[in-house]
């Protein structure tokens, strides 16, 4: 497997290269800086053993872009009463929504929203600059994939046209735990993915359910605008999300969500308010 | 009157604070490097003339955080049909969508879309960095503002729920001229925005009109998500939009955008397809 995440090393965020059972840290401050430096993607590093989980950061720390497309599974679309679109509905996360894929999920007070809800997702990492991009150049900009988790404040969500305010909370989306090149996955064919709150399964699906396929969300994003080495683009959650489910089921402090996807690995984030130590956002 | 730039110096971007009739150019790429320094604001830096209008840059070049707010003018909102919100509605724009106050406004080929509107916006510039601000935090907390054009392609904005992709075409979003501070603008007791094309007066408002004062907005995102010192808002376009006309009327090749707020200054754009020589984005 070629893989690559950031961790604490020394009290400072670094990128490191997956080797077996050890890792090699890079000269750089995350997969970002890598991806804009490519010849560090295979320089030698500083073999050192796995980082603890505590330690593991998202891989990209300040992504320029993080993309997020909405409706892109047949199911999911289904669920939320949706026919399946003819165009992939986009929306933006910000840097100071990620946590790394161990961290605590920080949840807002009850008062403010008790409709926090899950979203496991593949995202697409770029590693190449790419504008108006035809088919093959789209497959090749698809540097690899990590996954996360768009958890969604379903009440702020829906508060007005644009879901934005609901999906952007601090220290609320993780991901991780670490980007896989695009070789060593079979997107197409499927991977599942899926959702575990408490250890209970609460999303099951597979990518080859995907309405858009990565290389489809990256022609259609780079028909209008510019994606550089280090930008993501989530590619929408499978059926399976609290609020669609009768009756609704929606996370708690304390609960401990999981979210996993074939050949990437999993994430483990325990849900827990501001007053219990949750920790700021990272950017 | 305080104010700051970006522009280009011998060939690289460079911040600048306006002196009079001339400037004095500081060690900064750009007014969001200034700000997370902000000792280098009152920097002496190198005098020299006012940079020519070809040479300015947006003052942020790439914001971390660039966060538009709808609907947030009483009159706009009739014109669209809607009631005033209880919400102030948000979505994002990249850094990929800039462009200088005098620079080419890169225009989609008429295939592509033929509903390019306007909408002169007034710009928060975030100052300090600020979550779950009280009022006089969020006050305080507004170092600044400027103007932008949230250039729309109306068929974009709504072939999803989503208007990203309506308003995050490269090169598509004027923004400047410069950053005035905060203290020398009266934006509640009402500057004039107006946007012409070609010459004629398409919209005409005042920011006495707004619905969210941007106290109001700083407080209501940073109750949700951290801002950062060079995170701009944009507070949302009065009434004139081309698309609110009977008939619509929309930008084409060649037109002349000139976005002005009183106390700020204007930009000039003209409207330019790629093959003519629009210029790439500056991120």
């Amino acid at each position: 497997m070629t893989a690559y995440g950031t961790a604490v090393r020394e009290g400072t965020p670094r990128a490191f290269r997956v080797e077996g059972d050890r890792v090699a840290f890079l000269p750089a401050a995350d997969v970002g800086e890598l991806l804009r430096s490519p010849e560090l993607l295979v320089a030698s590093g500083e073999a050192a053993d796995a980082p603890a989980r505590i330690d593991l950061l998202p891989p990209m720390l300040d992504p320029q872009k993080f993309v997020c497309a909405g409706l892109n599974y047949f199911e999911h679309a289904r669920e939320v009463g949706k026919t399946a679109p003819h165009y992939p509905t986009l929306f933006a996360k910000y840097a100071s929504a990620l946590v790394g894929p161990y961290a605590p999920l920080l949840m807002p007070a009850p008062e403010v929203s008790a409709r926090v809800d899950w979203e496991a997702e593949l995202v697409i990492v770029i590693g190449a600059r790419v504008y108006q991009a035809d088919e093959a150049t789209a497959a090749s900009a698809i540097f690899g994939y990590t996954a996360t988790n768009d958890v969604s404040m379903r009440d702020w969500q829906k508060r007005t046209d644009e879901w934005l305010q609901g999906k952007n909370f601090d220290s609320s989306t993780p991901l991780g735990p670490v980007v896989v090149t695009a070789d060593e996955l079979d997107v197409a064919g499927g991977l599942a993915i899926t959702t575990h709150v408490n250890g209970r399964q609460v999303q099951a699906g597979t990518t080859s359910d995907l309405i858009f396929s990565p290389v489809q969300l990256v022609r259609y994003i780079s028909s209008f605008m510019t994606l550089n080495p280090g930008d993501l683009i989530a590619t929408g959650t499978p059926a399976g999300v609290g609020n669609a489910r009768k009756p609704p089921l929606f996370l708690a402090n304390g609960d401990e969500l999981v979210t996993a996807i074939e050949g990437i690995g999993e994430m483990r984030n325990r849900c827990t308010s501001a007053r219990e130590g949750g920790r700021k956002s990272v950017a």
